[in-house]
């Protein structure tokens, strides 16, 4: 399996840490700001973003080998949702969280 | 996008009928059967089969044009599901099913 | 557990049905459409709906006695989405789905 | 909405955090333990309140008024998981998991 036990850990954290800053931020804050938040190309990667990194968080608990080509479509996703995030108000924490978890997925693929 | 409409519509069915077949055959059949059934290295599969596929099925919903990155780790892990179905009592319809859900997933891919 | 074998088939369909309509409807129309279709109170019930649809499916394939209570939540959300859609352009579908999957799960309950 | 912002967000940790030792626990150890911990009844109860503690959470990052109802239900299966792995091997964890989230979910709903 790709990753240590405690790489694989951490992982899952920055996973949810993501997971749960696109879903909210879509939600509550694009959803209220309308406009350029609510463009089709950027909401869909934000729910998009938010379930992969769910679902890569999941793979990771229940433990398989194959983890990695997940997070691998985990980090292009989160990249490409970082970009998505770039130069819209309020939206610097979840650019934040996708990098992050971008960086760690890409360690595991 | 990779796929047309009509192909990504199919395949995100063949996705949600393998999810469906995965998560109901460990929960209904593999616990009841035991042994060989519940075996971490087959049962965690079943789990993550279900997961991945579920998965793929909600990006295709969505609509983005990475879905082809989760497709790929969708249909290699289909695979490997399959290859753990066979030889298995009961587990025929399942491992159709995760073997139709790869060839689907691998044309997106 | 509430429901007959056959009966908790059926739900399951109908909710996965349901999920699906919500997911696409909200992602591949409401977007587009903009304007009420994006006015957060409607946008957040259509991806709650879609959640705990797709939830109450997964707790149906897994088999538990106590889904009658996901169930009756599901209902309510669907419920509420329903009158939500009502009157909304392109919107009739999902509609019509999630009132169908309400009397379902209302069944279960 | 039933719950200030801070029970919100505090219930919603509790749900991600009962949701991760629920699937952890089932697919790392209760399956390498084997005979009760993979016991139909038990193992069910596991991923099932894995599944709805992760729906719970979704709904209140997305943010919707019924969430209680989702919560209530939670509650109600959180409490039978805890139930279930009182006495077995190495579960003490995810009882208290699951116990934290009953007692937060019960004051949403």
């Amino acid at each position: 399996m790709a990753g240590s036990d405690k790489e694989i850990e951490d992982c899952t954290r920055l996973c949810l840490d993501c997971y749960r800053s696109c879903q909210q931020t879509a939600s509550q804050h694009c959803l209220e700001a309308g406009g350029e938040h609510v463009e089709p190309g950027h909401f869909r990667l934000m729910l998009a973003c938010a379930e992969i990194c769910r679902s890569a968080a999941h793979t990771m608990l229940i433990g398989i080998e194959q983890h990695g080509r997940i997070c691998a479509a985990c980090a292009e996703i989160c990249r490409a949702c970082a970009e998505s995030c770039a130069g819209l108000d309020g939206m610097a924490e979840c650019e934040e969280a996708c990098k992050r978890c971008a960086q760690a997925c890409e360690r595991m693929a």
